[in-house]
């Protein structure tokens, strides 16, 4: 089942807010609704919104009177369901592009079937490439999610474990909970679940004594941004993972496609760090937890520096050292 | 205001299930209520059933016909409240010796009277030594609760904190929440607020970016367990801080009594990690978060490497090494 896709000449997705408690799948005609799905995060994953942008405008140009004028009405609400989210924006682009060359209805919408065919087809190949660097190990960490619920069929660090223990089954799987949100909880294990793969969910500061105790062979994680000199974005947690992995000595892999590195940023000190509401660290399931007067510093992600990461696997390459040597 | 103190003849406790929403206290007359409340952990903390152990002897020996029958029934129902709380059957054990000594009704209560008085001179012996050595830095990181809340009336490491701002106001302390049990977001930063300490509550995975980011002068933690090695069991999490502390070359100081120094045991390796309810992990305010069929791996501890410690600080000295040397 894919967590995306064009059915019929509507946008079908799994309304990934119904996880782990059901598994609802939301056929979607409607541009407005489509943008409530994204705002609302029913699909959210970096590779899963640049398909949500791309179908997005393909749908809005199957039921356009005037091609042009609703493409950049379209382009315009897209982007601001979640201003933020970059790929969301790649998407849309990728379709205006296709227009600019010309693309009548037919073919924005093969543009943008396209797109989701490239994001399939580039995470089978990290997925692959991954799986044969960690090819042996059997007790694995990640972190967060990245898996098929963030892509369309395949994820990037969970693609690689899919492939792994396709190959020779896996021991276990360790899934750190990922506060705030729990997406690890919610959402890696019950992928997990799906496909049979034995796993234990814990409490995102427990991973540390689990790498040191030395019950983990490898941890692979997936990135939201890297930089040229290969420090690594991605969600807040995987820092503290890449430091305990350091000390003891195991393979901290990221599975990344190449549109997440960025030449254009030397470091990671050149990537802002989204702050998100404090509420979400503060309230529990809606209810308070802090004192009323008390703070929270909500980071989104941290910063892996390169020198803590082993390997950075791409649908093209290995890179162990900088992005922008010869791959 | 004392978290447990001995008032006109009953135990008095603040109802910690309540904080930070409202501050209760609860008198408790009657051995069958402190054992529930010691259940419920209303009561908490090691240092805090210590007490909690001595004044439910005294309590006992205050309304016995049979002063030894009484003894011997109230350790056991006391004991089984919380079998691997340590300190609540030493606090036990204090008494059983005094009357062992030859204490009466009077001679009984002196001596729990006594187990709280020490608490508090050992606490405020330790924060103040701990202020010195740490005088100068402004924005620290905690874990977990080790407060006055743990204690009687002030406590290890956020006495170490309490000592330090009143000699010169803080910018800020950071406070872990604290997974799964959130002792920080609900404990910590409430106690830190009723100070009037500048304070922020983050998810523990955040603090390793904090660390990097070079936010933070200086870590102070309390302490379970400390082995003759050096090496320090403490709430899960706290490990992690101590990588990151190490990588960015910030102090990181532990700060607890002698009593936690264990030299019969070693090493970290000899430590049994207590493991806790998945339930915390899998839920949040008894909602199922994880998918049905997902587990958890919920170690309530972790072990500290002694390479990993800038210093111990205890009541009597500062232990820079092993323990068991001269100190």
């Amino acid at each position: 089942m894919r967590t995306i896709d064009w059915v019929d000449g509507t946008i079908r997705i799994i309304d990934q807010t119904r996880l782990p408690t059901e598994l609802v799948t939301v056929d979607i005609s409607d541009l407005d609704e489509l943008v409530r799905r994204i705002r609302s995060l029913a699909v959210r994953g970096a590779m899963a919104l640049g398909v949500a942008g791309a179908f997005g405008m393909a749908l809005a140009a199957q039921q356009a009177d005037d091609l042009d004028q609703a493409l950049e009405d379209a382009a315009d609400r897209l982007i601001q369901a979640r201003p933020t989210a970059v790929n969301l924006s790649w998407g849309v682009e990728q379709l205006r592009q296709a227009r600019a060359g010309g693309a009548d209805r037919d073919g924005l919408l093969a543009a943008a079937l396209a797109v989701r065919d490239a994001d399939i087809a580039t995470n089978r190949a990290l997925a692959e490439r991954g799986a044969q660097l960690l090819s042996g190990t059997s007790r694995l960490l990640t972190h967060c999610n990245a898996g098929a619920l963030a892509g369309v069929e395949i994820g990037s660090a969970l693609g690689v474990i899919d492939c792994l223990h396709a190959a020779s089954p896996l021991s276990m799987v360790y899934v750190p909970e990922t506060r705030p949100l729990l997406q690890g909880s919610r959402l890696t294990a019950w992928e997990l679940g799906q496909r049979g793969i034995p796993h234990r969910v814990l409490v995102d500061s427990a991973a540390a004594g689990l790498l040191l105790a030395g019950r983990v062979e490898a941890v692979v994680v997936g990135a939201d941004r890297i930089a040229a000199n290969g420090d690594v974005a991605n969600k807040v947690g995987t820092l503290a993972h890449a430091l305990a992995a350091k000390h003891a000595g195991v393979p901290f892999v990221v599975a990344a496609p190449e549109s997440t590195i960025d030449l254009a940023t030397e470091s990671g000190a050149g990537i802002d760090i989204e702050l998100r509401d404090q509420e979400e660290v503060l309230a529990l399931a809606g209810h308070r937890v802090a004192a009323p007067a008390s703070t929270a510093w909500n980071p989104a992600f941290d910063v892996t520096p390169a020198e803590l990461v082993t390997a950075i696997v791409t649908e093209r390459r290995v890179i162990r050292g900088r992005p922008d040597a010869a791959g």
